[in-house]
């Protein structure tokens, strides 16, 4: 999978060198490739922001440094990108991070894994002017209801969603299988040695061996959580 | 505001540096201290992790190192945190990332900002065992209905939401006023210059300098698009 980041702030990009997603692209799993957009402006200045039309606080960020750094990193023109079908590998799937954006979760985890290349153009300030979106954005995401300073954060966030699930990222040790959401529940509260710690126990059940039991009590706890923390997971006959 | 952070990854942390934060930090609104859990385990391989009690896939990460860890910052034992008042401002609020949390939203944002001391938990693997967040956890915070490959992406979304709601941190370029989310819908597109560009034109109005004209316009379009996007928004008689 490659990805591609335009963003002001390359730097943030650090902790894609760790941990899983620094495995994954020394194993070649990974082709990643951070942009500076500042490296698309044709000022002195390297300008990226004006003020908004209409007036109000805050700067928006200038359509055309967007709009070159994505012609250039697609090798087409946004209505060639437009018009091409998502399923040709060479085309770039442009995600565009605001919290004006679909809600990101598991499922779309899964949907783009599936894609062979992203590009995440991670706005500040403002926004993106939003004609950047209408040309060229294939997904416009959100990560939950709530601020940021900017994108960057946004895409770390579904990359590392997302890079956990292709194929030969995640060793034995760790299982993408049972975690919370990949049922539309909460995962059960799980515990390891010692079977005593500052006074609390283990469930007793986890420890008797009986995997009949074991796996109720999973289960129990699992609807018990998502009903006391969750409930709007919960189908309507749970 | 004081923030500590406890992870097995210290450099995830390097964002902390740029833009806000680090102009934050630089300004002395925040106090950062970022920590290896592993500073606190006891063997030679510094051991984090265990298998689940249960059986099942993947590693559970111990009790101990995180308990020795919340014990050496906070100054005190998990028995006087929990019995201690949250309003006294030596007590740091404890906070573990997991899915299986509440979910993050602006509110719950705000509500973090008026602590002076969050100490962030960022699990890996299969996550803490569930004892840590019995005795010391004050939050068990989820950003999404999604799974990350561990707890600091979703620390460093959390600082980033939090630390630009407090007084100082956003210059006059910025605003957090008219955001997303501060009233409940998403906000209306925003254009600059210039007022064509590749054919797409900026909306008339905005250019009309017809102020009421505009602020109508934002309305319907910011209803419009969480219409669109996230009817899940509105109340039930917009």
């Amino acid at each position: 999978m490659r990805l591609d980041f335009v963003t002001i702030f390359p730097d943030y990009f650090a902790p894609l060198e760790l941990s899983l997603l620094g495995k994954a692209r020394e194993n070649g799993l990974l082709d990643v490739r951070v942009h500076d957009l500042r490296g698309w402006t044709d000022d002195v200045h390297r300008t990226v922001d004006d003020s908004p039309y209409g007036g109000g606080p805050g700067m928006i960020m200038k359509p055309e440094p967007w709009g070159r750094a994505l012609t250039d990193l697609s090798g087409q023109s946004a209505a060639v990108h437009r018009a091409a079908s998502s399923d040709v590998p060479e085309r770039p799937r442009v995600i565009i991070l605001t919290p004006a954006g679909r809600p990101f979760d598991q499922a779309y985890a899964q949907d783009l894994a599936a894609s062979p290349w992203l590009i995440f153009c991670c706005g500040r300030y403002e926004g993106l002017d939003a004609r950047v979106g209408e040309s060229w954005g294939d997904d416009e995401i959100s990560i939950g209801d709530y601020v940021l300073a900017g994108g960057e954060v946004a895409a770390l966030v579904i990359v590392e969603a997302v890079v956990r699930l292709l194929p030969g990222v995640l060793g034995n040790a760790e299982s993408a299988l049972d975690d919370s959401f990949s049922h539309g529940l909460l995962e059960a509260p799980a515990y390891t040695r010692p079977p005593e710690w500052e006074g609390l126990l283990v469930p007793a059940v986890l420890r008797s061996g009986d995997h009949g039991a074991i796996s109720r009590w999973r289960t129990e706890q699992s609807h018990k959580r998502t009903r006391d923390t969750r409930p709007d997971l919960l189908p309507d006959d749970a």
